[in-house]
């Protein structure tokens, strides 16, 4: 039923050990349902200690829901999110920041999955004119699909320009604990205390079973979310089983090391590959994510042993993902399986 | 964090033990997300098995996910659906047929939370006529959000009217299985062997963590759900562990024993209540719920001890759920407490 | 092509004379486009001398627009329009305010077309609860489908009513000039001044070729409003057009002639069909339309000659509508054959 | 009220004499509303004579309802619409598409307005992955935003492409009687016996008051279209105005003549401009419009007496539209100006 080695996605991992622990903890009794129970009040307050008192915190079931359900209510539906051309938003929801918040989607070009200002500026043409979608959100994700990571000062500087222009800025975080690793600061630091406005806050990816965060640094505009997440088929009836997740991974140190670990496992991979010649690495490893291209010979029978994604299939670029559950021997075993076909010629 | 004992609601209990376990075993190394997998691949069979080889079955969040993703996908934004006026799709959801399908939900006034075509006839003016949002679909619970309990007869009688009408049938089965046992029928008999088109296939309410099915059973009508799902963010990634507690519950007999004790469970309620001066049973009981009238004095001070809604505040009625986690001693406890309380005058 | 005499709806009747005249005048050179032209300043301030100073107008298309677009302006996707059963909004726009406004629309049942608090409150029921959608708006019509007309006293306490319980009042004034004479009031009189907040004015039934506008009494409720009607596929380019008509109609007393006229031509059929013995007047003749119950064997030959609806097929109940085309002796006519019919026998 | 010589758009021209006289003579007695009528049934056969008899025709109100209603009837929420970056869908609709139709648009970059399949295929990533919004429609405008025209070939290409692709071919043709004078074809030949699917039929930008169609030319695509119009918005009540117009335009050659007039004006003015020193025409002038760089220090003093778009700030790019209003001596004025303003420095 399952894989002994991969490095396809981090959602392929299963659960933490102590997630699975806590979940099992938590199945006692009678416990009030949709989200008015003392595990959610808990999960609440550790979010708090991370990003401040009056942040305003939703549990929702996925990474998707986290970035429409939020922008919808970050934004109006005349109005128009730039993202990367790489952004999940853009490529991976199948256009439903589209259907359900009705917004335009302007993907912005990059090679690294980052954007700036003067990237973005172009494309606001016709502010106050009523024929076109006005300016409504930056949406930058962190790190980025191509595991680069924003730094801070890149991060003011993107919120700076969008309060200035009336936008507000959104930040994707499916896999923010890799990135509060890699700047090696506190969430904090590189979010709201940067100007970012809405959150999404990924646990899934990080060792979860499932649930994401919607978070509003202005509880002003989260005002009646709780109504929109109804609607948008998102609220869980039993939200103790969410909520105990996120308490467990985001009270102590949990996150923190498996993010650690999981962006060292890219490293380490990352250093094995570099040495090799015929392998190019393609993007900045900064998280817990490899982009390599590889000799095409090579890719077929290392994809009969070890699952990984074939990103860009006429540059022979592949994918190699890394995750909390990913042990030094699987990167030593590609490698050697890499090392093995690249002679094999 | 946890009540001993509770009448609020089936959501309110956790998670069953077979499904825990199941739950844990399935965390083992990689397995690829999105439903590629073999869990997936197993709990589809299984579903087949109880409701015939052509039918889709999609895994999604939750109930509401599932009646508004199917009602949206087997209907047309220009229709009307009709359903009772106690219906969770027109009460409970917060409009998301609306919002998510863009169509009209009708209402019909019931007295028991059942309708019949005869219900249903007067409301459908203008067919044909374009000013007028056109039948689509009968929407029914089952059983219903007041615990009765739709013959088969009844359902065939509905799925003919409806597809004379040139409309489909979809039934909210969030908790089908106590419908099951209640009629002492396999699932397939009253659903799809009826004429059933469009299923809403609950887990939660019966013992689940999270998860519910959409079941087409034409698949033609399916085409494409896989998009509208994801567009809907309703596409789990590590979708195994939904599927692993599908394929626990329905697998064997662990539906049917959870139900029927449930069911039980409100039974032995219903026969203790009966005999009390003072209290009067609203509806009839055919599945895990019972609707009472108590003398208002006793209600505030039996709350402080269990938990259950109170209904229909001008009228005293409240609501006592039952689950597979409801134990004898419970209900005992409960009565035990309305008979001191009405005799403490 | 046309038909000399039709009592079937005074959307039939074409375009007033003088209206007419004013679409030929404003036919003339180069006119900017999109509502930046001197026609649409004039109209504006027209309205403005109706409505008072502070009053933002914007034209649309139809009366379905003027309905959708404002009460989705004005409400959420989650919060519930209240309006009578008869309601064009949940009655005759194919379920548009559902589709555009992802609103849900609750019809309360009513015998003339009025709806007031009391008849409101029982399905006001969860507020607060985010399971339920949330009170929203009151929409009422003015005067209703049935030809009947609020009071200024009826319309300032359902104002009240919804302003407490922190609802607008939508009122539909598709034929509000037909109210404006039955009343004897100025506009502002029984609408801004009663309380209420949003306004679909009317054109088209009252001799615009077409046309209609939405008022906002608060311009802080209207704010980005222009987006929305452009992304409702609602601007108009030679907008000149749609202000010019309108400028012809609100500047003297070009609209209160025509409503004048249409329900002088009402109470004149009714006044006839009275003192017909086996006739019946079923809804109090308040506007421009009588509702009448024909012996049934009378109908088929009468539609022959006359068109009108058919309103009850089963109570053999007929709806007669007047409008500034209608002449006296139009009105004989068809009495005349009335009473040949019944003595036909 | 209005300006003797404009060359901002076709939409500042007013209503065709030969129109007005029509819309004059429609206004007789009492005619059936909404489309039940014989000015419709004789504006629809009119229309079968130019595109073929299974073509079905609807009447809207305007150019972004045709194009966002007859794209969200012809492709689902979850597929995409590619069209070039300078497409009105994209760039002039506020979003509409999105907001009504909840498919991603996919603007493709284009230097002239127009697209070919070479531009789109790489935008066709994750054909049949859900987590993909899919292929579904190319959209192009004929004539282009930039006055430019596909040749039948180029359509056709375009066509099989979209149908190899599983997607349909839909035309932009607000301006379309200027295409098919410049190409010197009837409409059908370049549009539906090319493979076009879908058609929005301008008529607003060539002497209308108000109106555009949408034609299918596969009739099973248009099921149930009424319905959409309807919720849409866009079923006008006194429809046998939108119809005679339409009738009036396209029976014989007022279609012809007027698109001939306005083309030609943008050749004459293309003409005398391209021999003046320092202008440079910056697009091909293949309709009537003429696209052109002027120094910067005469657009102001230019502006002030001729209303005109300026395209490109920063290039100086300037937008001259002609249209059946224009006359050779506004050219001659126009071009007169330039040339003194070039010598006054």
């Amino acid at each position: 039923m399952y894989q002994e080695i991969s490095f396809a996605s981090d959602n392929c991992a299963g659960v933490h050990a102590e997630v699975m622990k806590a979940l099992n903890n938590a199945n006692e009794g009678y416990v009030n349902s949709y989200g008015e129970d003392a595990y959610t009040e808990k999960a609440v307050k550790t979010f708090r200690k991370h990003f401040g008192e009056e942040t305003e915190i939703f549990f929702v079931y996925n990474g998707t829901a986290a970035n429409v359900l939020g922008l919808t209510q970050g934004t109006s539906s005349f109005k128009t999110i730039y993202c990367s051309d790489s952004a999940h938003i853009h490529v991976d929801e199948c256009g439903a920041m589209e259907r359900i918040g009705g917004c335009k989607v302007q993907a912005i070009p990059s090679a690294d999955g980052k954007i700036s200002a003067k990237d973005i500026e172009p494309y606001m043409q016709g502010v106050g004119v009523e024929h076109r979608s006005q300016p409504g959100v930056i949406s930058i994700t962190q790190p980025t699909e191509y595991g680069t990571v924003y730094t801070a000062a890149e991060i003011k500087a993107l919120c700076q320009f969008a309060h200035e222009k009336n936008m507000i800025l959104h930040m994707d975080g499916a896999r923010l604990a890799n990135a509060a690793v890699s700047l090696g600061m506190p969430f904090r630091q590189f979010t709201r205390d940067c100007g970012v406005d809405l959150l999404s806050f990924g646990g899934t990816k990080n060792g979860l079973m499932f649930g994401e965060a919607v978070l509003f640094f202005n509880p002003a505009v989260a005002e009646d979310f709780k109504y929109l997440r109804k609607q948008g088929m998102q609220l869980h009836s039993k939200m103790r089983f969410i909520a105990v997740q996120f308490e467990t991974l985001m009270r102590r140190v949990l996150w923190k090391e498996s993010a650690e670990h999981a962006n060292r496992m890219a490293q380490y991979l990352h250093e094995k590959l570099l040495i090799l010649k015929d392998i190019k690495i393609t993007k900045p490893v900064q998280a817990n994510v490899v982009f390599a291209t590889l000799p095409r010979r090579i890719i077929p029978p290392l994809q009969q042993k070890y699952q990984f994604l074939v990103w860009n299939e006429s540059e022979n670029e592949v994918r190699l993902m890394t995750s909390f559950l990913t042990e030094e021997s699987h990167v030593k075993a590609l490698v050697n399986d890499v090392e093995k076909l690249l002679h094999s010629e």
